[in-house]
C-alpha cells in the first residue's frame, strides 16, 4: 500500500519504471486510477521470484540488479479476504530484495515488511554488509496501548522489534555489518532518540532510518 | 485526482468524512484500493449540486456549510474517454464551493479548477469577500515552453491566468475583496516572488497561496 500509493504522486508525465510481482501488477490493473501512469512512459515490469533483474529508469540503465525473494508476510490490507487462511496471503505477497551494484558487486538487502524470521532468511542475511529491515512496531501491542488502532504488529503482518520472536533477537548472531530499521510506524518509540527503546536498538548495533539518510557502501 | 489521491494518505483508521459528487463516489467505488477507508470510520456523503450541506468530521459538527455548484471543467484524466466530446466530461465533474460559517454567516468561495469563465460565475462571485481560484498555469503554453509535458492549460481543463480568456481579465471588474490563486502547477512562474508574472498578479490585487497560509475572515 505504501509503495503503490506513492505512484499517484509521480504522475503525470514523469518517465520511470515499476518493478513488481504479478500480484501487485494485477492489483494496479484492478484500479483504473493507476491508468494515469502512461504505459509508454511507465513500463510495468514483472519480477520473478529468485530471478535477477537489471533495473532501468526512464530507459536509462541504473547499474543496479534486483534479486527478489519471498519473505513471510501478509497480503495488502485492501486485498484481504477475511474468509481465507491468513487473509488470502500467497507466497510472493511480501518480498525482500537483494540490490547489487552490477559494476562494483557491492550489495545490500531491503526488507521493509516481514512477518516472521526463518532459517532461509538467517542463511541469506548472515554477514551481509547492510540490511534495511522491517521496524514497524517495537512492541506487539503498542498501537493498542497508545489508544491508536486495535491492531497488533502480528495482525498487520509485521514481526516486532521486541520479544522472543522479534527482530532484535533474530539478528543477534547474524553478524550483519550494518543494520537499519525502516518502515517504522509513528507509534514506534524507537523513533524518539531519547527513548529507552531507541537506546535498546542502538546498543544492539541497529540504526533507525531518518529522512534524508544517505549511505555509502 | 489531487483530491482523491490524498485519501490514501489518510488511512488506516482515521475517522473523517468524504463529501463528493456521485461521479467521484462512483470512481472511488471502481477502485478497490479505496476500500482501505473503512465505511464505519469514513462515511462517503453524496453532494447534490446547488444544495446546501452541513459538514461534520469524525461525527463532530464543523460549523460549516458547503454549497457545491458546477463550473466549466474537464473530467479527471484517469476517467477520460478519448472518443467522447470533451473527453466525456459531464456537468458536476468540476465543482466550485461556497463555504459558509453557519454561526457568523461569513463565507468564501473555493474553485480549484475552472476551464472557463461565464456569466453565472461572474454573478456569483461579484463582490465576494474571498475567492480561492484556479491558478494552475500562467501561460497557456508554459509547460510546453519549459520542456515539461506537451499539454496546454486548456487541454488540462484549466483557464490560464494570462490572456483575453484568463482569470486576471475575468476578475477585473468583479470587486472581489480578497482573491488568492491556488492549485498552481510547479511550472507557474507566479510561484516565484521575484518573477514578472508574480508582479503582474500582485499588481492586479491577487495573492498567491503558500504552504502554511492562514486566513481570518
Amino acid at each position: 500500500m505504501d509503495h503503490v500509493a506513492g505512484l499517484l504522486s509521480m504522475r503525470e508525465a514523469q518517465p520511470f519504471s515499476v518493478y513488481a510481482a504479478r500480484r501487485v501488477i494485477d492489483a494496479l490493473g484492478a484500479n483504473p486510477i493507476f491508468s494515469i501512469l502512461q504505459p509508454q512512459l511507465v513500463p510495468l515490469v514483472e519480477l520473478q521470484l529468485d530471478k535477477r533483474q537489471e533495473v532501468s529508469g526512464a530507459q536509462i540503465d541504473l547499474g543496479l540488479e534486483l534479486l527478489p525473494f519471498s519473505v513471510p508476510g501478509k497480503i495488502a490490507l485492501y486485498l484481504e479476504n477475511k474468509h481465507a487462511p491468513n487473509f488470502g496471503t500467497q507466497a510472493g505477497d511480501t518480498l525482500g530484495f537483494k540490490i547489487t551494484n552490477t559494476k562494483s558487486g557491492k550489495f545490500f538487502y531491503y526488507i521493509p515488511g516481514c512477518a516472521q524470521f526463518n532459517q532461509s532468511l538467517s542463511d541469506r542475511l548472515h554477514e551481509a554488509p547492510l540490511v534495511f529491515f522491517d521496524g514497524t512496531l517495537f512492541h506487539e501491542n503498542e498501537m493498542i496501548d497508545q489508544g491508536l488502532i486495535g491492531k497488533t504488529g502480528s495482525r498487520m503482518g509485521h514481526m516486532n522489534i521486541d520479544g522472543p520472536d522479534g527482530s532484535l533477537k533474530a539478528f543477534e548472531k547474524l553478524n550483519v555489518v550494518r543494520k537499519i530499521y525502516i518502515h517504522l510506524n509513528n507509534s514506534n518509540p524507537a523513533l524518539n532518540d531519547f527513548s529507552r527503546e531507541h537506546a535498546i536498538v542502538t546498543a544492539a548495533g541497529w540504526e533507525v532510518a531518518k529522512d534524508g539518510l544517505e549511505i555509502e557502501l
